[in-house]
């Protein structure tokens, strides 16, 4: 009994010194990477280039395939072991002319023996085009609006209430809602169904809210849809001020009118690729850890935050395992997927070959919530799993980082989840996300640059981890 | 037995139960306080005044007594039972004419017969004079400069080496620390004493490198010192871009001369005031909890961050309470302390007549990092104290605060330190913070509206959580 006791014991503290061993390798392993990357990064000089010599690069643009041929440079200055293009055929939507609206107030008449002074009765607003909207006719469509306010309010409209119309959706993302992301949802289902909504009662035309939770002049674009079924609306968004403006007039105006400019098109698909780096595995080379950001980002600022961010800290991560010598036991992928804004084209395609070519990928993560200081990882772990993951928790507490409890990975790797892979999404501060999200205003200047450096050490970090010691199945 | 253990179980459950409720019900108040704030916060809008009315309102100026009265007001808005000034005397400096410097590089002598093409040998470089700085003379102070990496470095110099030169302490923020402000004290070390040290052995002048992680074009001033043994020498700011230009040069023309011109002067004491608003207890109304910011900004920029955002956010915090009808067990303070940047005036006298005046502080917190989205609070309690924290620390969770084990108050509420009071700290997500510190960039239009309200809601729920359990002494 007491050699069974001595043996269990000399197992048990054989196994302990080996965990604690492991652990303070890999803290001191990690400490190196914090350091290298806090001294030598190079994202936020490569988010400069990419914002400033590819800019607004919406899918099937000259600005798009500038983006590919830029991070394909980056990767291999980054050190990646090869990089190849995935090709993809990807919508072409272009907004052409930018638009201009007006609400305009019906004409004070005159009465007869007063002099009345000259009313401003026009109203330049800023708005969009909502990414896939059809054009107006060139004239401009001209008509009355009907605010809405919730699906409930317009549901109890007749076709009478809504039939030639613009359907006006002012619905704000939820202030009383602490985490952005949970309230740009809710708010987001207008923007991607007002159209259809609008157009099953008879609607000329949608105007939506922006989605964002600041109160500015910027109109925040994003993907719609239409269906067969339906007439094909122009839709567009509106900044939130004039939302508010425009929900003001309607009070005491019912009869205003609003004159929407657009000149957007849809053309045929065109090619255009996912960018792919690689580090190849030493010991289990088959499995495969999958780490992205996506390259394409809306046409109207330079996608800084949304996703050039998480390309370029995506090819940081691979910079800083290179550059501290690490040698990954598993197959590292570092991908930039195209068109995750308006198709998913990119991601639908990286899973289509993963499946067609039976390779196994273990774990995939995404960083698409912005370039901001990052405060954990999202996933879809079961408990068992983030069990295995609880020393990876502990060492980026060090560094800041407190939240593994949310769910989610990133639309991109989303496709990926029916071959069982484990998914991740960084979570970076998200206050400020929606403030420049699909809007002129998220250009470079907005990104901060030890925020961004910070969010690349974190997916080094994990990826070293999940490479070094894979993930339970699930 | 059977009965004892019967009692022990009833005791047992009715407890649980009653603990239970508790909690249930702080959750249902706290999620009452938090769509208060995300809805009908005024300290946005209270800053916007605040930066706009006021400005750069140091200790002794006129904007600070503008300070003084708007803080009065918006106290009294926000339903204080009563609002009472605290005189003190502070100290005057003032920075007088915008500070000039120049890098003047030696003339290329010309060779005879040479045709040289003329050469641009003076560049100016942002620098501003450090609080508390005599000035130059009139017409500048021009001589060769000698740089200096850290205090090793320094103490190898020899007074020969030093005498009649600018000793330029080029001394960066550490990249490789993960906590700004951990990375803050060692780096700011030279702003303090950087003209003592340099005076004692036979300096001209000193110039530090602007204390920042940011790469810019401001420079970054605070508070020096001087000793009355030793000559004061003017002390300047210059800001990062130039301290690496400066130091560039050095190395290639160690002759190059540094021209300072900077008049500003430091007058008597004058009169000025902390702002105190109240909230009576109503059960243990003698013991008090006090939370604050500092009015007092340096002249530089409009103290958005340093310390409007902790101001609004400690009367928003009085406001929320007020407004979803809290009747508080204990008393509240709410104050504006003045001077907390050159001299801590404010915060000592809090300190001393709360102590003459045998009052009984239970706990303090100072909100003095900025205005960006709250991580949590550090504090310096005891593993007990901490223990019946934890129903808070739980609850805060859900609002995206997670760290509560960082060590630290505030300056403004040290003071009361020797009183045995639990100290707490507002601890926002700190990567931003010094890129704005002390300088003109720190500005209203820096501060996120949502960050900032979030900080006053984990404010007030902290009051309201000591207010209703108060706090286990040390």
């Amino acid at each position: 009994m007491k050699k069974i006791l001595f043996c269990i014991s000399v197992v048990f503290s054989t196994f302990f010194c080996f965990a604690q061993n492991n652990f303070k390798n890999d803290s001191l392993f990690i400490r190196k990477m914090f350091e290298e990357t806090m001294t030598n990064a190079k994202c936020y000089e490569n988010l400069r280039i990419l914002c400033t010599q590819a800019g607004p690069r919406i899918s099937g643009s000259p600005e798009a395939e500038i983006a590919v041929e830029l991070t394909k440079v980056f990767m291999t200055e980054a050190g990646s072991d090869s990089v190849f293009l995935q090709k993809v055929m990807v919508p072409k939507w272009v907004r052409g002319k930018r638009e201009t609206a007006r609400i305009m107030l019906p004409s004070k008449k005159s009465q007869p023996g007063v002099i009345e002074p000259v009313m401003q009765n026009i109203f330049d607003v800023p708005v969009c085009a909502l990414g896939g909207s059809v054009a107006t006719p060139e004239e401009g469509l001209k008509c009355n609006v009907i605010e809405v306010g919730s699906k409930q309010e317009f549901e109890k409209l007749t076709s009478q209430d809504v039939k030639g119309k613009f359907v006006f959706f002012n619905v704000p993302m939820n202030p009383k809602v602490a985490r952005s992301f949970e309230a740009y949802g809710p708010a987001v289902f207008f923007r991607g169904n007002g159209a259809i909504l609008a157009a099953s009662k008879g609607a000329a035309g949608v105007i939506i809210r922006s989605v964002t939770h600041s109160l500015d002049d910027f109109p925040h674009t994003g993907a719609m849809k239409y269906v067969d079924s339906l007439p094909k609306i122009p839709a567009c968004a509106i900044s939130t001020k004039a939302a508010d403006l425009l929900s003001r007039m309607l009070k005491t105006n019912a009869q205003l009118e609003f004159e929407l400019k657009m000149n957007c098109k849809l053309y045929d698909d065109v090619p255009s690729s996912n960018v792919v780096g690689v580090l190849k595995g030493k010991e289990n080379k088959d499995e495969i850890i999958v780490c992205g950001g996506h390259l394409d980002a809306w046409d109207l600022g330079e996608g800084a935050h949304d996703d050039g961010a998480g390309c370029v800290q995506t090819i940081e991560a691979l910079r800083i395992l290179k550059a501290v010598g690490y040698k990954p036991k598993r197959t590292l992928r570092f991908v930039m997927f195209m068109n995750e804004e308006n198709g998913l084209r990119g991601g639908k395609e990286y899973a289509r070959l993963s499946k067609e070519n039976n390779e196994k990928h273990i774990a995939a993560i995404e960083s698409d919530a912005g370039g901001f200081a990052p405060d954990g990882f999202s996933s879809d772990l079961t408990i068992k799993q983030k069990e295995g993951m609880q020393n990876l928790y502990k060492l980026l507490k060090s560094y800041g980082m407190h939240d593994f409890d949310q769910k989610g990975g990133g639309a991109d790797i989303s496709p990926l989840e029916d071959q069982g892979v484990a998914m991740f999404g960084l979570m970076p501060e998200s206050q400020r996300y929606f403030d420049y999200h699909h809007a002129a205003s998220d250009t470079f200047d907005k990104v901060n640059k030890r925020e961004l450096e910070m969010g690349a050490f974190a997916m080094a970090t994990l990826i070293y981890y999940l490479s070094e010691y894979g993930i339970q199945p699930k």
